[in-house]
């Protein structure tokens, strides 16, 4: 691992920089895709599914008795520990729900904000070796409990066509109400035009590879909004020396298993703390079954050593990590003053993979230093935040003259009419 | 004015269609203006500006000297009327604080959910006839009450290299930190880069003309975010007998003066009122000073007769109305299953200009249909929903072995690992 040593803020973009991704040489292959979804539908997505996932299937739609049977192969252990993970998200999600905001700002003048659920939204989870159904639990709550009256759900089809069990248990326990067997580009377009058999959504949510990521880049050229712009996974760590090297090591390499291109980071104001973190990397990465995705990550990753707390936290926050884990005697230190990170993991027996499965958090979090504006996955993500006003005569009478004079101002003389003629009227 | 009456459901989606836009031949000449921006910063900026807005400056920065004086330009009456407007804004968008959302989802498993400010915002302000200061009060006020704590305006310079004193005035008061003159689409391109004088933002907000759409749509691929897509204004009246042609005719007046491309729409249950609203619009817009415009906006429109309330309902919720009138006998049934629509206004004396201006509620809204997964500006766009969580060693002993099993199942072994190591210390 790079060990960098009290590092001059010069020097900081060049430092916390992320593994470069290229997007642009994607772009042509993903709009040819989504032209043909667009123009033939349902058959455009069979030969994509052909083509790319190796299976022709006699229909896309998952049964009900493939989810019987799915619930059969599922063990209980996996089973009731998928149901304590929905437990706790959806105890965490119902409480973020917010009443209705409703103010006088004027004597007669009621204004308020109410949400209101999106009614159509697409999951996207991917196939591939690790079947994410953790991702369905933090997608679908959330969807069921704003209010989502239709909750699709798209993911790719192995070669025998079929999807691994524990996504078809969980989608069903989350209350999704269509699964569809397709995956990559072909899904995201899909959920973007509506074939004949895919319906139309609003939003698209869920992770996937590069071609995924464009993709829902493009569906929001085309109306469809998505949760977020998605980039490879990544976790800071800041230690000092009541941090437990073991642990945090096992947190680094938790991280850098995602992906080659995952990013791992510990910034310490203990070099000690960096030689023992450095010494159990090597040790637990050498017996895990993605050793080698591990090392490549590992290889991206830096430890950096800073002189002390207030340095340690304008780093992190120019860094704005997607997770970020405190291990330091001063926790509120770094809780009160963070500003840029998804999800912040606190204290010594608080993982990172607590908040991927099942202490209730979200885990589709804002990557790539996005955190510096976007948030992650929570319930209003589901949700549209509307006004209503409603003035009386009194009310009109209060601001209307202040309507006229702005709208005069501002060059909108039908502005101002619309105000003028109640205000005669009332005369 | 297109008159429809007892629309098939089949034929909504073409009734429905929005004026179309042409955006992918513009989008190389912002690509253009981005590169240069990007590579040359301030020089770029200065011959854009020469360019496009024909004057030559020697600082794009506004000075307090010029914000002194157009503090004294202003009248007393406009500058009383913004400040009134600023009170409702601020009440209402001041109620839209959140708590912090905290609770146990398991025994030692603490969760919780805090908004922090996205530190550096950007407002574009266009230039052109009508000086938008409205748009100022309804982003920096929320910007402010949010606590970003850079707040900066762009807006383009007129050919003696002046900005509107309503502007300057009006940023001034709502806590705009710095103001440039700078507009377009290089304004967009200099807030996503930076430039020696003009600061990076992480979030930009405000409206534009298609070049300023398209560049903001741009500068989300280089990590910055952006209030909503933007389309052209409309406007979504329902009425029956009960209500005021007049006043109608007026609104939907007010909503046509903005652009050609403005569209504006009655749906009504009443043959006589349409008749009537008709007779209105033209009598009305005969003597407005914009007629050309509202002439032009009106004939995209629409008067659309239909059956009964339901009917009319499944209409609007399908169309998704950036602003929504409701002008009935029984509201009630329209605000309580409106699902799209952006800002909603409610009978007789709730004209859509009191929310342009002065009710509180914000003017920045969903158009195109995105009210069916956007919401319009509220103090949520300027902050992020940040997640924490502190679980104890009774706690990671609670949720250990469901995460242990869940990381297993997606063959991420590491993750396991992480919950191993701590729990095998508690033993």
């Amino acid at each position: 691992m790079h060990k960098i040593y009290s590092p001059d803020k010069n020097t900081w973009p060049a430092l916390l920089q992320r593994p470069t991704q290229t997007v642009a040489d994607i772009e042509g292959v993903v709009l040819d895709v989504f032209n043909e979804v667009k123009n033939q539908g349902d058959s455009a997505i069979s030969a994509y599914t052909q083509k790319f996932d190796k299976v022709i299937l006699d229909t896309i739609v998952v049964s009900a008795q493939e989810i019987d049977e799915a619930k059969n192969v599922v063990n209980s252990d996996l089973k009731e520990a998928i149901r304590l993970a929905k437990s706790n998200i959806e105890i965490f999600h119902s409480a973020q729900k917010t009443a209705k905001v409703s103010v006088e700002t004027s004597n007669g003048v009621a204004c308020w904000q109410e949400k209101r659920p999106i009614q159509k939204v697409g999951l996207y989870i991917p196939g591939g070796t690790a079947p994410l159904f953790s991702t369905i639990l933090m997608l679908a709550v959330p969807a069921t409990i704003a209010g989502c009256s239709e909750i699709v759900l798209c993911t790719p089809p192995n070669a025998e066509g079929k999807i691994n069990p524990a996504i078809l248990y969980t989608a069903e326990l989350c209350g999704v109400t269509k699964i569809y067997k397709v995956g990559g580009i072909q899904a995201i377009a899909g959920m973007t035009f509506g074939t004949e058999t895919i319906p139309q959504v609003y939003k698209i949510f869920g992770p996937g590879n590069q071609f995924v990521t464009v993709a829902k880049q493009l569906a929001t050229k085309f109306g469809v909004a998505i949760d977020m712009p998605a980039g490879p996974s990544e976790l800071l760590v800041v230690a000092d020396d009541t941090a437990d090297a073991a642990f945090i090591a096992s947190d680094l390499l938790s991280q850098a298993e995602h992906g080659k291109d995952s990013q791992v980071l510990l910034v310490s104001t203990s070099k000690e703390m960096i030689e023992l973190v450095e010494k159990e990397v090597d040790k637990q990465c050498a017996s895990l079954p993605r050793k080698e995705i591990a090392t490549a990550a590992i290889a991206n990753s830096k430890l950096i050593y800073v002189e002390n707390d207030e340095e340690a936290l304008a780093l992190i926050n120019e860094y704005g990590p997607e997770h970020f884990i405190v291990c330091v005697a001063d926790e509120d230190f770094y809780v009160d003053n963070i500003t840029n990170a998804g999800s912040v993991f606190i204290g010594n027996y608080t993982p990172e993979s607590a908040g991927d499965y099942a202490s209730g958090t979200n885990h589709t979090l804002p990557t790539n230093g996005y955190a510096k504006q976007y948030s992650g996955v929570h319930l209003d993500s589901f949700m549209k935040a509307m006004t209503f006003q409603k003035i009386s005569a009194v009310g009109i009478q209060q601001i209307g003259q202040a309507i006229e004079l702005m709208a005069e101002a501002e060059g909108l003389q039908a502005h101002k009419n619309a105000v003028t003629l109640r205000l005669d009227s009332l005369k």
